[in-house]
């Protein structure tokens, strides 16, 4: 390998990680403005999403030079498309924590709903996924990549309680309708994120094994499979 | 550019379009079971799932073996990069299209819900944009995407309306919320539809122009914005 193109790779390993920490904290702002009620850190997340836009756009520009520039072959070639494919999905994560974000600022606004959620945890194993698959990428570790993919069943288990709960609180109180449905879609978000943080894990193992896992189990795939059941 | 190159770039686009129709019928047969009560249809959708997925491996195989071969550059490359992430989007509306077939499964098994909902309506329009936004891939038409990403706007706002009917439903009727709640999820299911078609568009558009309009209107690119309002 050439020392340019050494250099080019490690650089966009640096900027995929840097995206990918804008993702996580947008995403970690999003929930504690959800649970603790605060409206100003919402607004934070939904006006540093354009960074995380912009960024997106020149990480992709970046990898499209590093291909015509370099050529590069075999696992040169699945690094740059998997970054290509991360950073989308790391993209879509910034959106889903906008939305997020402005579930919380409705939900702040409103007197709050008596009723326990998982979302704590939730949020926690949606984070160690997003965390531990960024890892796995950054160091090539297939081992860590499958915990990932271990971890998203409990993520879609816990999305269902959520849905089941809230509908259940709905029959009993109609007023709190509105409310439940703004949570429904926190829910679902959430589980969204998780599905990508699994994803990019798959990315991970595809890239380093040039096995294609994703179609293995149609139930990870189905994206929104569940909520609502 | 070398004969061979043109008559991989020529196959790649004959398999895009190939996994394009795929997803498209997946989509309005998902739809036509939901709106005629077709349990069987529904079957179909989810069982053909398998399919597409399978057929999205093998054109991701096809891009990077055409990568690796001929080492394309500029339109070339934006070309194969392109149709590695509107493979992507394609075999996203896939699985929402098993999702909306998974709704209409419930749906057909409960009595109906007496409401009149724009679903005809939003899903010819999401139809639309998907046919439009693979004829703007396939002859490299601005003209065409740009009709796509004027579209979108009236999709996010039916399934605004959808939302707020929805809910109204649920008020006046607590017996109505599961299914109410399916609904809701088939709505979105549609916008994301339409949404994964303006990134096809836009990609068209990126890839004709180098230009990034992805990111010009943050309000197309949360992707369930506005649900729940």
């Amino acid at each position: 390998m050439s020392k340019h193109l050494l250099q080019d790779l490690d650089f966009l390993q640096k900027e995929i990680m840097n995206i990918a920490s804008m993702a996580e904290q947008a995403t970690s702002k999003a929930l504690l403005a959800l649970l603790n009620r605060r409206v100003e850190l919402a607004k934070e997340v939904i006006d540093e999403d354009e960074t995380i836009d912009r960024k997106e756009v020149q990480i992709e520009e970046e990898c499209l030079k590093v291909l015509a520039l370099h050529q590069p072959v075999a696992t040169d070639l699945r690094f740059i498309i998997a970054v290509i494919k991360v950073n989308n999905d790391l993209e879509r994560i910034g959106d889903l924590a906008v939305n997020i974000a402005e579930r919380a600022t409705y939900l702040a606004r409103h007197d709050p709903l008596q009723i326990s959620l998982d979302f704590p945890e939730m949020a926690d194993a949606v984070s160690t996924m997003l965390h531990r698959s960024l890892d796995a990428l950054a160091k090539a570790d297939i081992v860590l990549a499958r915990e990932v993919l271990a971890m998203d069943d409990a993520v879609d288990a816990a999305n269902r309680t959520t849905f089941v709960r809230l509908q259940e609180l709905m029959y009993k109180n109609p007023e709190s309708i509105k409310r439940a449905v703004h949570l429904m879609s926190v829910s679902r978000h959430l589980e969204r994120i998780g599905d990508l943080a699994t994803n990019i894990a798959e990315e991970v193992v595809y890239m380093v094994e040039g096995e294609i896992i994703r179609h293995a189990d149609s139930f990870h795939h189905a994206e929104d499979y569940g909520d609502g059941e």
